[in-house]
């Protein structure tokens, strides 16, 4: 059925002027949201949903993650960055990064990501060709990109290879309506210049994504500071790599004058509260960033260092830390805390003309939350009831591109059992 | 029937050794554990529960909350301590606090709690007697007291008349299964040193804990050091107040001095993560606390300031601090997390002989909680999984003193409907 109705909904719309409806009616036709108001179109040829008790929001923004790495959760934790991917990481996906492998991993987490909200994910792994066709199964949105850095990887020998196969997937995938391809290029310190730029020239070649980490850890800054002379952002910027069209993930070490490059270029940010505290990389100063007008989203990171996917969880740890690091609890507010989940995760992934918020035009990618829930009431504050009380299970409904991927919890596209047994099983070649 | 066999269990006995059984069985005989091993016995007379793709952990025990306070949950927020309960709760709560609204967002507190799988607390507000009554019925495991203070209240004008309603409920309450009296006095900045010591001496006269803010924030610190020339917990200590019967909450702003002296006392902390959070309190260190032998529990505060009652946040926001506090990701690790939210609580309310772990002779007070979950799978490590990656929806069954009070995640004793339909009608009239 191409057309939908979704009525008697609380509307938190996340439009400029933050608007919301007590009880409104949303239409959707074709995959767009057509009409969004009190009053709600009399039409036989539409699907009702009655959103009675419910508030319909826009779908969560994973704007940093790698998807099949939930084959690593739990792996190894209680380490330092370094030693963790050097000593544990590395030598685990060397091991189990199979095409096979990373189709289960991948499905595993979009269980997890559809169940807790989450409509649009931005991936950085490897085979992110299976990640792109797992994502268009589920009718999850997924911007994906193979992540090229200076050794053989499991999906390509060389750099060389790694860029062809980057381009291969951005010609297979440009166009969909679910899979928008990236670049992406593991970090200035596991890059050569030449990997940076060469694959900094590929996504502006397509007008793309690029997609970085950056200034994750002291070490970080201080091995840049040894080879280049310059913090990390510093040294981006001088070789040209940072713009508008560049997602930086973590930014936790950024200095006032770092900040302010990515500010002037429009660099955004990818936020990662809980994997930089359980690395203890750091608290990103996202208030600074924000005050500076740089567009920061919130991700989850991999479930080898967080170890969830759940995004209500990190929009609460992104809300609460702001207010302690500037020693002021009006920092940090439920407002901004949905905005990054929400609007400002759809701008910093360059998707705001099509998701994001509840507005006409745009795509209808988005989620029924059961308001009317113990642990959500009483709501005096829609703001406050999301990312101060909300938990993942809240999450009643979800679509993408107006298309269910879960209805009253049921997974519409996803095999649960048979995913559930596939991870079971490949634990046990893991850690038998 | 008086007989219960969990078994096909994992179960993470939180005992000394921190003994794992990956398939084990518990035999529950009057409320009390007999049995716990691999091998499981035939009774014909037993009531059997298959936890098959379980865990079995012993309950979650929140050492610090004001239950009713679900009637205020996001009613203000993102405002500092002082202002926040000047401005906003203390004249909401004047308007509020009646039996009948207590006992209605009691209700609605055990609900959300049982849900996320806490089967004991410890409370701190007014009209404990309503909170000890629905703990009861509820099968909620309470450490109840009235929150002595300087200024009328809902239900006492005096301390002389607040002491007294204490005594009564002591007398009341000594001696139930399931409530275990004490003696509550809100906190050195709001209450008189002879308010304070009337309060200690009672709690003694009968051998019962007593419950205290403390150093919950800078600005305390600084009014105490203005009129006793002495930090909070120099100043309680000075004053003949601390020692192993006495549980102090938050413990943000404590210097070494004081934490030696905590040490000495053995007073018990019932850090409060979240709530020192959303406050800008600051972040306790109770990785310090824990190294100089202070036991530490898990307190979510009250929903006001918070806004769940969700341990399994809680203990996940106690895990992942203490790495970015100390710059160290081995520090606060998940074994930890799980004792301070487990049989550390325990040992903080003074009830370590009867709670906190899974081992012969304890009350059965234990949650069941759904391992082969999309959030939880793989698992590598137990502890890992369940700290790091599980979430309350994944808790299924729950007892306290071998009586189920939740299964398959329906409430035993609580009415959901009535409660949320009470709930409702009561945020209208906080805020029409």
């Amino acid at each position: 059925m191409s057309k939908k109705i979704i009525h008697n909904a609380r509307i938190i719309t996340m439009n400029p002027n933050l608007d919301i409806i007590p009880q409104g009616c949303i239409l959707i036709e074709n995959g767009k949201i057509r009409h969004i108001g009190r009053e709600c179109p009399d039409d036989a040829d539409a699907e009702y949903t009655d959103a009675e008790g419910m508030f319909v929001l826009p779908g969560f923004i994973n704007t940093h993650t790698h998807v099949p790495m939930t084959m690593l959760r739990g792996y190894a934790d209680d380490l330092p960055l370094h030693r963790w991917l050097q000593e544990h990481i590395f030598p685990a996906e060397a091991r189990l990064v199979t095409p096979e492998n990373v189709r289960i991993a991948t499905r595993l987490a979009f269980i997890e990501m559809i169940k807790s909200g989450t409509t649009c994910f931005n991936d950085m792994y490897f085979f992110e060709d299976i990640i792109a066709e797992e994502a268009q199964k589920a009718g999850l949105r997924g911007v994906t990109g193979e992540s090229l850095i200076d050794f053989p990887t499991a999906s390509f020998q060389s750099v060389d290879e790694g860029l062809a196969l980057s381009e291969k997937l951005i010609r297979k995938w440009q166009g969909s309506p679910l899979i928008h391809p990236s670049v992406c290029v593991h970090a200035p310190y596991t890059c050569s210049k030449d990997t940076l730029l060469r694959a900094k020239r590929l996504a502006d070649k397509y007008g793309i994504l690029l997609h970085i980490h950056l200034s994750e850890t002291q070490q970080e800054v201080e091995e840049l500071l040894a080879t280049t002379r310059m913090r990390p952002a510093t040294y981006l910027h001088a070789i040209g790599l940072l713009d508008q069209n560049v997602i930086a993930a973590h930014c936790v070490r950024l200095d006032s004058h770092e900040t302010d490059l990515l500010s002037a270029t429009r660099t955004a940010i990818a936020h990662c509260p809980k994997s930089n505290l359980k690395l203890a990389s750091g608290i990103a100063d996202t208030e600074a960033y924000r005050k500076a007008g740089i567009t920061v989203g919130i991700g989850t990171d991999g479930t080898a260092s967080n170890n969830t996917l759940d995004m209500v969880e990190e929009m609460r740890f992104a809300a609460l830390l702001p207010k302690v690091v500037h020693n002021d609890p009006e920092a940090g507010n439920a407002r901004h805390a949905l905005q990054m989940a929400t609007i400002n995760g759809a701008k910093a992934l360059g998707l705001e003309h099509l998701i994001g918020s509840i507005e006409i035009g745009k795509s209808a990618d988005l989620i029924l939350v059961h308001g009317d829930s113990s642990n959500m009431l009483p709501v005096y504050d829609e703001y406050s009831a999301v990312v101060y009380a909300m938990n993942s299970k809240n999450v009643r409904s979800s679509m993408v591109n107006g298309e269910w991927i879960m209805r009253n919890r049921m997974l519409c596209h996803l095999d649960k059992e048979d995913t559930l047994e596939n991870i079971k099983r490949l634990a046990q070649i893991v850690k038998p």
